[in-house]
C-alpha cells in the first residue's frame, strides 16, 4: 500500500439528508488522507451549483418547497422519528451547530477533494458547466469514473 | 492483477432514474473490460422483466403512474430542478438521443454483463422466473452475490 | 487474503424494505464468515433501536403510518409491481414465511456482526444512547467508519 489509498463516492442523490452523509463522508475521508473524488451525476448536480448551497440556496429552497407541499410530501420511511421532517431538521441541525452544508463543501475543497460533473446528466438536464462551482474539476462520462472507483478502496453510491 | 476486474452492482431500485445510472455505470465498467455482474433485487426487478423496457413496458407505465398521480407523488429530491418531473425528463433525453434504458440493457447484454435475479426477493413478490428475460442467468442467493462482491473492485448498492 | 475479509455496510435508510436489504446482505457476509461492520446513520437508526423490530415496534407502526398516509404516500417506484405497498409487502413475506426484520437482526448478532450508530446523527436527531439495543458497540465519528471501509473488501451504502 506504498500508493495512496482512493475513495470514490457517486453523488446521485440531490436530498439534503444524503448530501449531507456524502459531504460528511467525504470528508471523513479526505481527513484521514484518502484521494477523494465525487462523481455528482443527476439530482445532485445541486450540491456543486453555484446558486445553491450559498444564502438562500439549496436551504431556502428547500424550506419552500416544504412550506408548498407540506410534510405530505415526505415519504413513509422519513416518519420514522415521530413524524420529523427535513425543516425541522434542518433547524436541528442548525441548534446543534453541526456543520452546514456550503461549510462541509468548503471543508472538502480545502482538503483536496476531486469534484466531477457527470456529461450525461448535464447534456439531458441541460445545466451549463458555468452553472457550477469553480472548483469541479471537468464534466467527464462514465469511463473516468470507472478508471477511479476500480482504483479505489472505499466506494460509494448515494 | 492478473486476473480479471470485478464489479458488483447490487440493484434494489425500480426508479427509472436510478436504473438508468445502474445500467449506464455497467456499460462503463463492461466498456474497461471488467467483468461485470447485476443482483436484482426487490424493485430493480422490474429492470429485468420480459414485459417491460420493451414498446410500451417501464417508459409506457411510468407515464401511466405520472398522469395518474400526477408530479405530486413526486418527493421532494426531485424539485430541485425547478420541480422537473420524470416525465418530462424522459422526454428531455429521447431529445438528447441519450441511449435509452431497453438500448442500454441490449448493450450490457451483448458486452457480458452476468444478470442474476435475488431468489427471496423473486418469491416474496411471487415473480415466477418465466417472466424475467432469458439472458439473466439464474435465480440465486445472497451468498452467491457476497461471492461475487467480495472478489470485485468495484460495488455499489443502488 | 491471510486476515479475515471484512464488509461494511452504511445503513442511512429506515425504510423497510432497504433495511431489509442491508440486513439480508449482512446475514450473508456474515454466513460467509466475514467480518462485517454496519454504521448505522440518520433513519437507518430505527432499526437498532430497543423499541422497535420487537413486537408492535417497526411492523406495527408501519401499518399505522400506512394505513394514515394510504398508499399515496408511497413513491413512483413502488408502484411497479401493480400498486403493491410495503402493507402487502410484508404480509406476503410473512405468508411466505421469510424471516422477519426482528430475527434477521437477531441472527447478525448471533453470528458477531458489528453495529455501530453515528455519533452526529444521534446528537442531531437527540436520540439517547439508551434507547439502542445493547449490543450496538459504540455511538462514533466517521473516522471510525473510514478506517473500517478503507480495510473492506466490500462497502455498500444502504
Amino acid at each position: 500500500m506504498a500508493e495512496k489509498q482512493k475513495a470514490t463516492i457517486v453523488l446521485f442523490s440531490g436530498d439534503f439528508d444524503k448530501v449531507f452523509a456524502a459531504f460528511t463522508i467525504a470528508t471523513g475521508t479526505l481527513a484521514a488522507g484518502i484521494d477523494t473524488t465525487l462523481f455528482v451525476t443527476f439530482w445532485g448536480l445541486n450540491a456543486i451549483r453555484k446558486d445553491v448551497l450559498t444564502g438562500k440556496g439549496l436551504f431556502g429552497r428547500m424550506v419552500g418547497v416544504m412550506n408548498r407541499g407540506g410534510l405530505d410530501r415526505i415519504g413513509p420511511s422519513k416518519f420514522n422519528f415521530g413524524g420529523i421532517g427535513r425543516w425541522m431538521f434542518k433547524k436541528m441541525m442548525k441548534d446543534k451547530k453541526v456543520t452546514m452544508l456550503p461549510e462541509l463543501r468548503q471543508m472538502m475543497i480545502d482538503l483536496g477533494v476531486h469534484f466531477y460533473a457527470c456529461k450525461t446528466s448535464m447534456d439531458v438536464m441541460e445545466i451549463d458547466p458555468d452553472v457550477l462551482i469553480p472548483e469541479v474539476k471537468g464534466v467527464v462520462g462514465v469511463a473516468t469514473m470507472v478508471e477511479v472507483a476500480a482504483k479505489s478502496q472505499i466506494q460509494f453510491f448515494i
